[in-house]
């Protein structure tokens, strides 16, 4: 018995990857619509075996659909997500459109689970760099709650979509050659180049990125009071976004302690053995599942304070992998199918 | 009336830049003499148009130089700093040879040149990423004192110098044609990843470079009660280091007034207008002499704090620069020559 799946923007680089994550955790399936804009219908993309062709998105697209993965950005499931859902679908959405929204479950399965079940038809996947950073602190939450973070990210360029990927390809084959490299899709050169700003400016100083970081983290922390002032920086990165987070607890807490409390904590894996120089990156990190977390050591700077590095593949973790753990919750559960 | 001059280093990074700055700046020079190791000995530079041999660093290198300028890594600054001493040179050394010796002066010329006066033959150069965060931070230090400073850096490879530079460019040409990239410099591939590894790891956990920013900030800014916790961090970026800095004052401190007073203090150039997407980067401070300082906003998350965005030209204002800076003040005092 499976079910029927929608991908809305199934060519974009989650789309894909949402397709590659389905097919490897193998998903119950009993047809797969892959829903993108007009310039990519017709397009075949295989889904485990099957040759299947692209369609546009439209209103009558999710009337057999059980379960729709949305990533096609915030215009797009503003759109479209409500259709979905009043034909019945349950929709994944993978865009900033209803994070903050109070009807929309905001969830990390590591996290805040239980929150599906107040689901309205849609459920949001969070912001790439906030999901992997909440995975590593969530479980430290728990045993002393977590009163301020200070976190500066290093954000790859798949974030963006593939037109940021070949962009940055495209700019450093340009340097190499001795040639000037021409900035289309960042508001500078990228290449050999590192950049504060990744969504818009706000009138606080802030990026909306940066915004996003204490707004969905206090959401899917059910944690109102958590104090985050986040730097996100583009960095000439593929895949894996990395995170320096301070952090300040209540208490005192040991780096040994967090290391063991982290060791049994769902989808991390702890790397962090300075000695043989085993630490996360994102190199590492691409095409795995899991949040590493490694240079665990003592603030000293602030009396309970630890300093972290966290990296993930931020197409994986960041966006396609925890919106299937969602939905493979919702099955595991049974609130989804007819 | 000039001075005679010996680079120790004069083939490395830093040792060419030395050469530029000097020419740049028409330091007064009646002499250069280019030191290196054995392996450089028999190069020919050209310095103001004069074709100069390098020579092997020796004890009687040192015999009619007024100024000896450092940058051969701490154990050629051990060894032959002292005797070029001995021999009535003035030592600038960019090594961390001598950095936290208390008889020799640690010195930025926009926080503590009087320090120089102090000297006892040698004068350090601080750390690249220390430079550019103290001179961003003393003018805003002077008004309201500074607690506590967060700091995560993105460093280029050429503060590791010529072979590390040379490994980015390899390593990024394999990667884009489909090759592996080998790590000979690094502990991991540097191309298109990020490292949280810049020298050796201490018991701390903190790496030797991120104490630096800390004892070095103390001892630069007179203030041994500042707290720093740093995370440093290696980019694939040739030449350039950014900091994302979180500053806690003693008082809250306006983004207005912070801007107004780098605006007016030495060697800062203010690159802050968000609405026009105006905000240093490294590519652009490639090759300049200012700290640049952009993305100023309040903490959000602390009452006294600010958060910005630090770049300088790690080579020049992080090495050569600051150290000419030192040696013309010497002129400039008479301090100098016989």
């Amino acid at each position: 018995m499976g079910y029927r799946v929608a991908i809305v923007g199934a060519t974009g680089m989650v789309g894909q990857e949402f397709i590659k994550v389905l097919e490897k955790r193998d998903f119950p399936m009993d047809s797969v619509s892959l829903l993108a804009s007009d310039r990519s219908a017709g397009k075949i993309i295989t889904v485990k075996g099957e040759a299947i062709e692209v369609k546009e998105t439209a209103y009558d697209s999710f009337n057999d659909v059980d379960i729709a993965l949305f990533s096609a950005g915030a215009d797009i499931s503003r759109h479209f997500a409500p259709i979905a859902a009043q034909h019945k679908a349950i929709v994944v959405d993978n865009s900033a459109a209803f994070r903050m929204d109070p009807k929309v479950p905001l969830v990390v399965p590591e996290v805040n689970i239980e929150d599906i079940t107040k689901h309205k038809g849609i459920i949001a996947n969070p912001n790439c760099s906030t999901i992997q950073m909440v995975v590593a602190l969530y479980p430290l939450h728990q045993v002393n709650p977590i009163k301020r973070i200070v976190v500066t990210t290093f954000q790859a360029v798949s974030g963006t979509g593939i037109n940021a990927v070949d962009e940055l390809r495209t700019q450093t084959r340009q340097l190499l050659d001795g040639q000037k490299a021409v900035a289309h899709v960042y508001s500078h050169q990228i290449a050999f180049n590192v950049l504060p700003e990744i969504d818009v400016f706000l009138d606080s100083g802030y990026t909306k990125e940066e915004w996003k970081m204490l707004e969905e983290t206090r959401k899917i922390m059910h944690a109102d009071n958590i104090q985050v002032s986040a730097t996100c920086v583009r960095v000439p990165v593929f895949t894996g976004h990395s995170e320096a987070i301070t952090v300040e607890f209540e208490r005192p807490m040991e780096p040994e302690q967090a290391r063991d409390i982290l060791l049994r904590s769902p989808g991390i894996k702890v790397l962090d053995e300075t000695a043989v120089k085993l630490y996360p990156h994102p190199w590492l990190a691409t095409g795995t599942d899991e949040v590493f977390v490694g240079r665990i050591r003592k603030d000293i700077s602030s009396p309970n304070g630890l300093v972290m590095w966290v990296v993930a593949d931020n197409v994986r973790k960041g966006a396609a992998l925890n919106a299937v753990q969602i939905a493979e919750e919702l099955v595991n559960r049974g609130m989804i199918g007819g």
